[in-house]
């Protein structure tokens, strides 16, 4: 079965390293940022929150906007993730600049919460 | 809730570039190498593999194994995963040199099925 779409990557699959710097676009195809990192249970290897990094130069002076994973749909015409989200939403949404929150549950909550997707963690 | 155990990681969560690069010891504590990557699946946001890089340097001649995330337990003890795998396990184990294989239901089930874990993907 060659589902090998490029290296690192399946129609299905996708390799941490190949998340990792990728560029976010909303609908309107406006870049948002893109991918820092991503934060995954040590246990039951969920993917929950994907960070998006917004402005700064080179990660100095950067925002950090986690952003639940289910949001990132990847479109191979931009060559990147595509999230329904428009600047204006950005404006108020949880965030860090360079001192990361304690990422627990009520942190988790209140970014799911935001963007109006359910929280599956427990 | 003060669950910060250091930069990138909680007790629950870790960063995906915090996985990459740890080192990854049997239950008798020889290192048997460390994490190059992990294959996550786009939609489900669950990792599948991580992939274990054993010999060769600086990823020259070194072979990779595709190991089921399920069976990684980080300890801080050794600051990396512990799995239960003994070096004659890997012998036989699914592995590549440089060439990825098309990471596809039918190699995860080969692979999954090697170390004895049922396979969750659908």
């Amino acid at each position: 079965m060659a589902d090998s779409i490029a290296i690192n990557e399946t129609n299905r699959l996708i390799s941490s390293d190949k998340v990792e710097g990728t560029s976010v676009y909303n609908r309107a195809g406006e870049k948002l940022g893109s991918i820092r990192n991503f934060m995954v249970e040590k246990r039951g290897g969920k993917a929950e929150y994907a960070v998006l990094e917004f402005g700064g130069l080179f990660g100095l002076g950067a925002d950090h906007y986690p952003i639940p994973w289910d949001m990132l749909d990847y479109s191979t015409d931009l060559g990147g993730y595509v999230v329904d989200i428009d600047k204006s939403r950005l404006e108020n949404a949880p965030r860090y600049a360079s001192e990361e929150p304690a990422y627990d549950h009520v942190y988790g909550r209140e970014v799911y919460g935001y963007w109006g997707v359910p929280y599956p963690f427990v």
